[in-house]
């Protein structure tokens, strides 16, 4: 008996999603500059739950209604009306503990709500800070994958392939990989590693988060397993699952 | 007085292609397994002209019309009605020298009537085979370039994302370029250039091609200046175009 493999994708933009078998798999939501990264750096620092929105008014009302956190940023600032913005480092575990935080962002939550909308059977969310949770829970699974780049406005970014790539590398000889959006995303990952900040520094996003100051963030950001926990999409929220 | 250099973008997907400003530029349309490949190979031996169509049927009539050799493949095989396949080794030049080719392709000749129909400046087709006439054209020009890759069925593939990508390798300098797309080619351009068949051996189209036994014919594609002409689309055709 032959056993079958699960079968993995890498889709480079939420603009191809309509490509690949949504239905069919587990779903990874990537946006590591900064929405995943900075989920799962409130979620790893105990906040109760992580409520994704994708518009500022949205996250207010819903911020009222549950007496929440709410965060999110337009053009590099906290955006009018929210109360704290899109960083990793503004949710230690003094502050966001045991909260609820109401997030809204552009590109990542939009394609959650994408992903979720074409019956995923499960929706993830993964970036350099928990790299290793997303492997093992992939692995333990067994099911089809598809790592989901939220990328720039539907254009193809380099650190969320980038993650994808790492991903790719650590799940090679458990999946069938029949996809050269992975095999880049693979190489890319690979290639670019021994420099990896460096290479960063020549990306778009780069340039667009540096006029702001937030190089920090994106050092933190493109660390492996800074804030290891297993984030999945359950009613509503983002919370922590029992990682295998 | 700062010299404005001209843009350059990359475009992984014909289903991306609607996020860049087609309008004000020259797109290279890349299909280097093997339909551009095919087209450098057939002008450079003395076609007279190419006539790029979409479907079968439309190849048959036109061909019939003009009394041209007619030529398409689908699924690996000469497409039934049609004369000649998608081979560039099927083209030299005591055959298709002074003639006129009618050939249909898939995914390229799509992406080719998309550029056209979104208004782009000129369009021309590009492959490992005339790289240098390619590069030496939009160097001359001046002008701001979208590489637009043909992929597979939309899905990224790696050999036009490479090509794409050893294009920007040549431009960079001469070109504005803040597109983590071209980042992306050219890093995986440079990073799998030493190694570069066995590494195409990985890739999803090869396995596609190798089916049918089609190696000779994706080493002829990949192989740089074979056929080093400037392939410029004009009036319903593709003809040689004198290079710089």
């Amino acid at each position: 008996m032959i056993e079958q493999k699960p079968t993995l994708y890498t889709c480079l933009s939420p603009s191809l999603l309509h490509l690949y078998d949504v239905k069919d798999a587990i779903v990874v939501v990537i946006d590591v500059f900064r929405a995943t990264s900075t989920i799962a750096a409130a979620l790893f620092n105990g906040a109760e739950k992580i409520i994704p929105v994708e518009t500022v008014k949205g996250a207010i009302e819903i911020g009222e209604e549950m007496g929440a956190i709410t965060a999110g940023e337009r053009d590099g600032k906290i955006a009018e009306g929210l109360q704290y913005g899109n960083s990793p480092l503004e949710y230690p575990r003094e502050f966001i503990g045991g909260r609820v935080l109401v997030l809204t962002t552009t590109n990542g939550t939009r394609l959650l709500h994408m992903a979720l909308k074409m019956g995923a059977t499960e929706v993830i969310t993964g970036s350099f800070a928990n790299l290793d949770a997303v492997c093992n829970h992939l692995l333990a699974e067994g099911k089809n994958v598809i790592l989901a780049c939220a990328a720039w406005k539907d254009r193809v970014n380099m650190e969320d392939t980038q993650f994808a790539g790492a991903v790719v590398a650590r799940l090679r000889e458990q999946f069938t990989i029949h996809c050269d959006a992975s095999l880049a995303a693979e190489t890319l990952y690979t290639a670019t590693r021994s420099n990896a900040w460096a290479y960063t520094q020549k990306t778009t996003h780069y340039h667009r988060l540096a006029a702001y100051g937030l190089e920090k963030d994106m050092e933190w950001c493109m660390t492996e397993n800074l804030a290891n926990v297993l984030v999945v999409y359950k009613e509503g929220a983002l919370v922590v699952s029992p990682s295998h």
